[in-house]
């Protein structure tokens, strides 16, 4: 009955969704009493779903369906279940509860599968609380960074200090980490976050790769000076010289054509007066592409094109790299499984790259990824107009479901 | 000796820096003790130089030597001596030293001319205290706006109360009004604040037209949204299209050619995040031409680039006109005697429009105006590093003194 699978996922997205920091603004953030009653919850579902689940030693939910033989390795699929603030109810839980689903499923046909199927709800994907993310999945990889422990939130509490108030042991979250022989492999389904699929009327997508990210702060450096005295020529302009970058940023990303994303959020000018032209500039450069060689050129390509503005405008450049991402590519093998399913279920296959960052990035150190995009409105998130309608999540989870149920590990594919 | 000219302004240019609300940072502001002083000194300098000299109902200093009879309409000299905050010392008091030290130089030799000679010291131009300019000049020339009285300063004080702490009566600023009958002409000699006379290696110039500006605010609204997720062709980049727009508004005003300049001072881009596409910018544009016509044009013809723009981004915009000045042309038979006395001193006779605000804003509502630039070290004004060469503040003083003893009134230049 699959259309009762997205009716359920929906009512459940709206309950966990109650679970927040404050009844108008969504949020659920980590090691927080609202992370413990989304916890709760979550594992109630599990264990409904005829999974063993408990609270990892980080403070995920895990949750284990067995397959045809006690201590099979597993399938995983997972998502996140904390928010930023002011959240969309979708970006993370959509994942999970889809996955619970389907494993409720299988449980109510009592369907057990040549492998084990875990389902993990990530506790700390978006770093709201200690400004730095991932902190679940790299736990779980194995690859979780102690010196976090050490970092406040706004309230001046650690990590390790929170952990403790919460129940949990900071000592011990080396055993959240799991092996590489457990896994078969980790395939998340996550809203899209973006307008593509929405603009090619497709309910689902299957994801190429989680995009690697580079970001740069560049600042300029002209002379300040009266904006009525000092004619257009005889100007070294900050501002003018920003501009003329973005812009070329822009068409540098836009004549691309291989996916390559390039933003300017961020821009200072100073003095920053109506009438004084502007002497110092600083922004900030954001570029993305679906492989790390890929944006590598790119970022080399973007910097010679700002340098010889700069140069041609005397005007001091200073670029930094200030983040940078490597590119986490969908196995090849469990993409074309994913596809398999999407067609299975009778929609068109659409391959399309992530630009935002999942928690796949960390899996990789363990598994090999595959990720599955739903359709969101309008491509909003992060926002609580983000949405999700009912036939979309009831299409991911269909083929979420048939993703599951013709499953074949990478050994049996390759043999 | 004319080179004793300029060592005396430079050498009371310095005496007057030294009245400042703190030693390190130059600040002489409308209505404190350090006006007091520097009116004190301006007045003993005055009537050292053979003027008689008071204090006007506004805090104008005002000095005056009498001509060949008593009562002769007069040939105005001005300039300002308050200062902005972290002030350069040139700005204003060069105009103001040099006025009274050529009077102090016909004084010397005993000379009268057929029309007496007044030298004003406006009070406050800079409009720092009050967020209102030009007050010293509109009294003078009637065109006071008593609306300001009651504007406060940072500290809470309105300006009528500043004005009876400083001991005049705020109801009587009309009485520093003076009839268009008594004056012959004014004409202020000022730091050129821009770098138009260094490049061309010209110690003075002579301005054409104080240059009227229109300012305006812009606001485009596109869509925010992820760095990563949102490709190219389907973002709504509000920041994309203002540097599209700025780079515009400085190819228009390069190629115009006709001494227009615009500036985009100001802009800020939200959310205003790395990672967020972002939805929202606001700029300013300040546009100054010598004509009103060519200012106009131009206004109308950037706005249009602009909506253009915009359109073809799907960008919403919004601009509107905050501030708008008319342009102040030099009277042609005034600026033709200046002309004359630059040539007369033996320098090349150059024009060019001056971009920046000054006293003769307000004094054409009641005399015709010119004005004389003196060099400053790279354009440097508003700021500790603004610089005059003696040599340069000895040439203004010989062009000026030059341009007093042939002045002839206009009536007297028509016939």
């Amino acid at each position: 009955m699959p259309s009762l699978l997205g009716e359920e996922i929906v009512a459940r997205i709206n309950e966990l969704a109650a679970i927040s920091e404050t009844p108008e603004h969504l949020a659920r953030i980590y090691l927080t009493p609202e992370h413990r009653k989304a916890a709760d919850l979550l594992l109630s579902w599990m264990r409904e779903a005829g999974m063993s689940a408990h609270l990892d030693a980080i403070g995920n939910v895990c949750g284990r369906y067995e397959g045809e033989a006690p201590d099979l390795p597993c399938l995983m699929l997972g998502s996140h279940y904390d928010t930023v603030r002011d959240a969309g109810k979708w970006d993370g839980p959509l994942g999970l509860i889809t996955a619970i689903s389907c494993v409720a499923d299988l449980n109510r046909r009592g369907r057990r599968l040549p492998f084990a199927i875990e389902v993990t709800g990530f506790a700390d994907e978006e770093g709201v609380r200690f400004a730095s993310t991932l902190l679940g999945s790299r736990a779980v990889a194995g690859t979780f960074d102690e010196s976090v422990l050490n970092a406040h939130d706004h309230a001046g509490i650690s990590m390790r200090e929170a952990m403790i108030a919460f129940g949990l042991n900071p000592d011990h979250i080396g055993a959240a980490a799991r092996a590489r022989r457990e896994l078969l492999a980790y395939v998340e389904l996550h809203i899209e976050q973006g307008p593509v699929l929405e603009e090619k009327e497709l309910p689902v997508g299957v994801v190429t790769a989680i995009a690697g990210a580079t970001r740069l702060a560049a600042k300029l450096t002209g002379m300040a000076g009266h904006a009525g005295t000092v004619p257009m020529g005889l100007r070294r302009d900050a501002l003018t010289g920003a501009a003329e970058s973005i812009t070329a940023i822009e068409e540098f990303c836009k004549t691309d054509g291989g996916g390559l994303v390039g933003t300017v959020g961020y821009i200072d000018a100073l003095p920053g007066a109506t009438n004084v032209i502007p002497g110092k500039v600083s922004f900030t450069i954001d570029i993305r592409a679906p492989t790390d060689m890929h944006r590598k050129r790119a970022v080399a390509d973007i910097v010679r094109r700002i340098e010889a503005i700069a140069k041609r405008r005397t005007l001091a450049l200073q670029v930094d790299v200030t983040h940078e991402n490597r590119t986490v590519p969908c196995a090849p093998w469990l993409k074309e499984q994913v596809a398999e399913a999407v067609a299975g279920e009778g929609f068109p296959v659409f391959e399309l790259p992530s630009g935002a960052g999942h928690d796949g990035m960390a899996m990789i150190d363990i598994a090999d990824v595959a990720m599955l995009f739903v359709r969101c409105r309008a491509g909003i998130s992060h926002h609580p107009d983000e949405h999700v309608e009912l036939a979309d999540a009831d299409a991911g989870a269909r083929v979420l479901l048939r993703l599951i149920e013709n499953f074949w590990p990478r050994e049996m594919v390759q043999s």
